[in-house]
């Protein structure tokens, strides 16, 4: 790996926004579903994934579901269900209420909480279908209340047969009842403007193909999206006291994603920058994934020398990484001072795959330095407010000349006379 | 106004996404600003706003914000303390803290919440300058623990001499200390990308043109942006115990302020119509923005007959109107029914200037059906999340089968070796 300091390093990642082409496809294919519904669904899913479905085809049937129980390994099965559990009971933690502030005169403010009436999970097909990006985005939803929560994913890729039983499986232990088998821009469209056959949701997530991508931007504005993800990335920052193997066996299973990603050491120690990449070497070439791994280290990886720990986490908060892992003597110590990072890991147990998986917290973080600004996926994504105003007689009273001075301020007239109307029609009663 | 039923009632209004020229001029501003910083934005503000300034005389001095105050009245003085002081209130019972939950192997997980560190707020110049909404976006900032806020507004506009005293009083009592003369998409893009004068920030916020709406959306990815509004509407669902003449005051509160906007009353009262109706007239007649007004009515207003207020709850969920007033004999009982609407006003008092100005809920609110999944300005669009995990060496043994199983499925050999790798070396430990 290449050992460059803070000041040299530099992580500059180009985001896919399709070409011309792509979003000309898009287009006419979100239209198309837009005005011609189930007909333009299905002549676009068998045009892209040669399958020749039909309104009454479109659903998974609950025989199918239960056939995919059947056809998955029992330590899969078991696996997930501890996962879901786990993801499950760290979302609950995060659920909040509606609340309401009851004042003396009579006034009652507030803050209404309800979750979304529908939402849409887009799954992709072949070897992006990750079971655990499945429950991550749909036991958020559930845990919020969402009371309808579809699926949509591709009806066969990769030359496979139909959809890939691990994917329904953990679709229906995270409580998804409603699965169809569309992908695309296609689905997208779908789900967001609806069909005879697929009534519209109001907000579509899950990570997909640059058309999926694509298309998610061009409905966004009728239903909500949830982020699109960029290339991903790891920064580990460790001192003497961390164990290399550990380090590098962690910074490779961040590269084996794809080349894009990038897989960051951060640390002022000399010994462990030079024992950590002989680790990346020895380790990278016995990876089933070695070719996407290796590119991605070269392309993406980089070991940083610091002076010091502070030195450390001032670019770690300049990079806020995806995923942040503090391997030093004392990690809890540097936790005040870390502002950027989406999900952070602490001390020599906590790999990132614990994450990925298994502890509960959410795996789909902001990356690309978005850890700024955004947040893991949470319940609020899956949540909307309301505000809540009833004023009293005695506080609109007290209130309406402060209120009026203001809406005439700002050439309001007609603001301020639906003050005064009543001003004057209460203040005699 | 127009009387159709619930059936023929569709409220399609186009937003504008700007023109093919708008949009290049925007991109090449844009490009102009973050490649060439202060040069470029002085060159565009001279070029756009007819006002030729220097690094020096890009940030407003502490003594014209003294001399704002000198300037501004002492009842609007007295009525925006007022209206901050709410607003804060309100604000301040959304803020949350970040938890962890101690397991007892060990294990530590959480949710950290930070305020961003800096945040823009763009004011437009002009007739669109609404002290009111300085406050709106500010505040929510500030109370989000937001160390640095700044302002961004057009050096001059209207062939007005300066910053408009009002905005610069409104954001200094809103706790703003860093002001730029600045404006249109080239103050956008300073905010973006920071110049060397001004510091790049994480979020932009607050309203403007159309050239401003594009730069945010240019911009987007490299910092946060809030939801560019569109067309604001409000929905009174009423019933005969409603007082025509209120109602009528509240619909021409939202009518006037611009012909894209929507005013619709909801009642299953044929009487509180007809008086609806006809109080919409007369009212009409002396608004200083009667020709505004008139134009929203006419082209996005409406009465809606109702069979009964059942029938009137699910159209307004279909609407999910911006603003939601119930004027009905017993509004609270109503609440719970509805499911989407950006802030709602309960009973005769709450007329709409009450939220808009100085109860202290946010006044930007969830535009053109966007209330289904979408909430008002609050103190979370501030703040952002990281996740925390701390695996003990007793949970990572424990749970270390489980995490292979599922990466090993999914294909990730190297999310599964660094498991394995613990366990090897810690079993024996």
């Amino acid at each position: 790996m290449r050992m460059v300091t803070a000041d040299e390093f530099n992580l500059a990642r180009e985001v896919e926004y399709g070409s011309a082409e792509q979003n000309e496809t898009v287009r006419r294919v979100v239209e198309a579903v837009r005005t011609q519904g189930d007909d333009a669904l299905l002549r676009y899913t068998a045009e892209f994934d040669k399958v020749q479905l039909t309104t009454e085809t479109l659903r998974v049937t609950d025989d199918e579901i239960q056939a995919a129980y059947d056809r998955v390994e029992p330590d899969f099965l078991e696996a997930i269900r501890a996962a879901a559990a786990n993801i499950r009971s760290f979302h609950e933690k995060q659920k909040r209420g509606s609340w309401m502030d009851l004042q003396p005169d009579g006034t009652m403010l507030g803050q209404i909480l309800r979750p979304l009436r529908r939402v849409g999970v887009y799954v992709p097909g072949g070897k992006a279908a990750y079971p655990s990006s499945v429950l991550m985005n749909v036991i958020p939803a559930q845990v919020a209340g969402v009371p309808e929560i579809v699926m949509a994913t591709p009806p066969a890729t990769g030359g496979r047969e139909g959809i890939d039983p691990y994917i329904l499986v953990a679709a229906a232990e995270a409580g998804v009842r409603e699965m169809y088998r569309i992908g695309g821009a296609q689905a997208v469209a779908a789900l967001a403007y609806g069909t005879a056959t697929i009534a519209p949701v109001d907000k579509i997530c899950g990570p997909g193909n640059i058309y999926v991508a694509l298309a998610k931007r061009a409905v966004f504005g009728a239903v909500d999206i949830d982020s699109i993800a960029g290339p991903s990335e790891i920064a580990v920052l460790a001192d003497d006291s961390a164990e290399p193997a550990y380090v590098a066996a962690d910074l490779l299973s961040q590269a084996e994603h794809d080349e894009m990603a990038s897989a960051i050491l951060i640390t002022p120690s000399a010994a462990l920058a030079e024992a950590v990449a002989a680790e990346v070497e020895r380790q990278l070439a016995s990876l089933p994934r070695e070719p996407i791994a290796r590119a991605s280290i070269e392309r993406y990886g980089a070991i940083v020398r610091v002076a010091s720990l502070e030195e450390g986490v001032a670019l770690v908060n300049r990079l806020a990484p995806e995923h942040l892992e503090i391997m030093t003597a004392a990690p809890t110590e540097l936790l005040g001072s870390i502002e950027n990072a989406g999900a952070i890991f602490l001390g020599p147990y906590s790999s990132e795959p614990v994450g990925d998986y298994f502890a509960g917290p959410n795996h789909i973080l902001p990356t690309n330095g978005t850890a700024r600004f955004s947040s893991p996926v949470n319940v609020d994504d899956y949540m909307k407010k309301s505000s809540l105003i009833q004023y009293s007689k005695e506080a609109l009273l007290r209130d309406g000349a402060h209120i009026m001075a203001l809406a005439r301020h700002e050439g309001l007239e007609g603001h301020a006379r639906a003050i005064e109307l009543r001003l004057e029609a209460e203040r005699g009663n």
